[in-house]
C-alpha cells in the first residue's frame, strides 16, 4: 500500500492506493471509530463490491443507498433519494458516508454529505480508474443541471480516500480506457517525465499490469494533491486539471450526457486543445499528433462527432467556467506546461471548431 | 446607521443598521462592485420593496426570483427554482445573490448561493424583524425535509447585512411579534440587563419606536456576531442560540409548518425551556412565570396546544440536533445564562411533556 496526503491544514487526509485495502477494516476506522456509516453506491457496483464495502466498514454500516448508475443520474433528485436514505437511516451529524464507486457517485454522495445537516464526514472509495486517479480526491462533489454541467455542488473534502485497485478487476474496457485519459492529462498540465513514461508502459497499463497501474494512480494523486494543497478553491492553477474539459463538456451535452463517457470526452476534447494551441502558435506542432496517438494507443476517442460550430461553441459558452463571463480555456506551451487564457481571437476558435466539427 | 461586525477572518462582515439604508446604493457598492445581482425574494415583500433594492443594486440588478411566501416553501423544490433563475440570468461565478425578505427567504437564497457553482457571494438585505435580529447573521442557510426543520443545508457567510429598519413599518404585527421572541431569547441567554431593559421598554418595541427598535437590534447582532465569531459551525457555545427550538420545533412540526410562526414556537418553546429548567431545579422558580409575562406583553403565544405526549416528544426527537443521539436541550442557570445539556432524567421530560401539552 502507498499513501499520498493531500495537506489542507486540519482537512488534511490521506489517500491510501493498493491492492486489497477493502479487506483492511483497520483503514477506515480511524475515521469511523463508533460513528455510524451509510454506504452509497450504484447498483452496477453494489452487485460487486457492497458486500466487501460493509466488512471494511467493520460493523458501523447502518445503511446502504443504492443509486441507479449512470451520468443521467447525477441530479438534484438522486441527491434528494440520497437525503430521504440518510434522514430513514436516522444520520446524525457524526455519522459517516462512504461513496462506493466512480466519479457520478462521489460526486453525488460527497454533496450530499456536504449538504445533509449542513455537512457531515465522508470516505471516498473509488472503484474506477478515473475516481482513483481524479475525481475522489480534492472535495470538489457535485450534480449537473439542464444548464450545465456540474453547476450545482460544493467544496467538500473527503477524510479519507481508500483507493483498491483490486476493484479494477471488473471495470469494463471502455470505462477503464476512460480513465487512463485522465492519466494522460496530469502528464500533459504538470509532468513531461510522467507523460514519457505513459507513452513507455502504455501496453503495460492496458494490460492493467498491478504495479504499472498503482505507481500510475499514486503519481496522479501526488500531482492533484500538490496542486489542491495550493488552490482548494480554483482560483487559480487548480484550473489547469480542466484541460480538455471546456471543450469535452461540449461533446458529453451535444451528444446528452451518458453517450459519451467522461473520461472519452475528455481525450478527445485535449486533442482539441492541443490542436488550439499548436494553431495558435502556443505549442509545438508535433505536439498534438504524439498526444492523439497515445489516446488513440489507449484505446479512446481522439475525434468529436462532426457538429454545428455554432452550436458547440453555445455548449462551451455554457460551462460554468464561462457563464457571464468570457470564454477562457487551458491551453498547453509544452507536454508538462498548461496556461489558462482567454487570450485568444474569437474568430480564430470559430474558425477552428468549424474546420474540426466538419462531417 | 449603526454597523456591527461579525469577525471572521476574511470572510468578516458588516451588519449595517439603520433607516433609510436601501437608499443609499453606497452601502453595497463595496461588494457588488461591477458585479451582477441577482435580487431573491418573494410575492409578499417582492410589491414593497424590490423597486427600492434593485436601486440599492445602483444598476448592477441583473435579474430577479420571487418565491411563493411561507415556509412551506422552504424545500429543495424551491432551491431548484432558485437555481434556475439563476442559470436562465446566465450568473456566472462572480455573481452575486442579494436575499430580500425574512428568514425563510434568506435560509433558501443563502443555500442557492452556497451551491450554485459550488459557492457564490450573497447579500443579506432582511426585511422582518426574525431576520434582522437573527436569522440574516451567521451564515446558517438550507430548507426542510419532511425528516426535520433545517435538514439540509450549509454553513455560508453573507458578505454583507443590510438591516433597513423602515422595511419593519409594513410588518404585520403577528410577524413583528415573532421576531420579538429571538430578541428576548438572546436577553435569557446572554445578556440579563438586556432583558431587563427589553421589560423596561416592552411598549416602546411594540410601538415600533425607531430608536428603540435599532437599539435593541442592534444588541442582538452584537450579540449574535460574538458568539458566531467564537463557534462559527456551532461545535458549542451557539448551540445556546436553540433555547427554545427543539420544543419549538416540535410545535412546529406538530402543527404543521405554517401555521405557527417560527418566532411564535419560539416563544412557547422558551417558556417550556423554562419551566422545565426550574422544574429541575436549574432555574429559580420566579422566573418562567417573569419571561411568560414578557412574551405575553408583546402578543407572544406562550403556551403549546394541547397534544398527545409521546408524539410531541417524538418530533423533538426529530430535531437534527438529536438525530442518533441523545437528545439535548438548552435550558437555563438564570437570565443571561444558559446551557446545552442531555443530563436530565427522561422519565422528568416525558412527564414534564404529559403536565404540559394536557388538553
Amino acid at each position: 500500500m502507498q499513501t499520498v496526503t493531500v495537506e489542507l491544514g486540519e482537512r488534511s487526509y490521506p489517500i491510501h492506493i493498493g491492492g486489497g485495502l477493502l479487506r483492511q477494516p483497520q483503514l477506515l476506522a480511524p475515521v469511523l471509530g463508533r460513528r455510524d456509516a451509510v454506504i452509497v453506491t450504484n447498483d452496477v457496483v453494489g452487485p460487486l463490491y457492497l458486500a466487501a464495502a460493509r466488512e471494511a466498514c467493520g460493523g458501523r454500516c447502518r445503511a446502504e443507498v443504492v443509486l441507479p448508475d449512470g451520468e443521467a443520474h447525477k441530479t438534484m433528485a438522486t441527491i434528494g433519494r440520497v437525503l430521504d436514505g440518510l434522514v430513514a437511516a436516522r444520520a446524525g451529524r457524526d455519522a459517516v458516508i462512504v461513496a462506493l464507486g466512480g466519479g457520478v457517485v462521489g460526486d453525488i454522495a460527497g454533496f450530499a454529505a456536504a449538504i445533509y445537516q449542513r455537512g457531515i464526514d465522508f470516505i471516498q472509495v473509488p472503484t474506477t480508474l478515473l475516481a482513483q486517479v481524479d475525481s475522489s480526491v480534492g472535495g470538489k462533489t457535485g450534480v449537473n443541471h439542464p444548464g450545465g454541467k456540474n453547476l450545482v455542488g460544493a467544496f467538500h473534502q473527503p477524510r479519507l480516500v481508500l483507493a483498491d485497485t483490486d476493484t479494477l478487476a471488473t471495470l469494463p474496457p471502455r470505462e477503464y480506457a476512460a480513465g487512463l485519459a485522465e492519466v494522460v492529462k496530469y502528464g500533459l498540465i504538470a509532468d513531461a517525465p510522467f507523460f514519457d513514461w505513459l507513452e513507455a508502459q502504455h501496453e503495460a497499463l492496458l494490460a492493467r499490469d498491478a504495479a504499472t497501474v498503482a505507481a500510475a494512480i499514486r503519481r496522479c494523486c501526488e500531482l492533484k494533491a500538490a496542486i489542491v494543497g495550493e488552490d482548494e478553491r480554483e482560483a487559480d492553477r487548480r484550473a489547469l486539471l480542466n484541460l480538455g474539459h471546456t471543450f469535452g463538456h461540449a461533446i458529453e451535452v451535444r451528444a446528452g450526457y451518458g453517450e459519451w463517457l467522461h473520461g472519452e470526452a475528455v481525450a478527445a476534447g485535449m486533442v482539441m486543445a492541443a490542436r488550439f494551441s499548436a494553431r495558435l502558435g502556443l505549442l509545438d506542432r508535433a505536439v498534438p499528433a504524439r498526444v492523439e496517438t497515445l489516446l488513440a494507443a489507449m484505446g479512446l476517442p481522439c475525434v468529436a462527432p462532426a457538429d454545428d460550430a455554432d452550436g458547440f461553441l453555445t455548449a462551451m459558452n455554457m460551462d460554468k467556467k464561462v457563464l457571464a463571463g468570457r470564454l477562457r480555456l487551458v491551453l498547453l506551451d509544452r507536454i508538462g506546461a498548461a496556461r489558462l487564457t482567454a487570450d485568444f481571437p474569437g474568430g480564430e476558435l470559430e474558425a477552428f471548431l468549424r474546420e474540426q466539427l466538419a462531417a
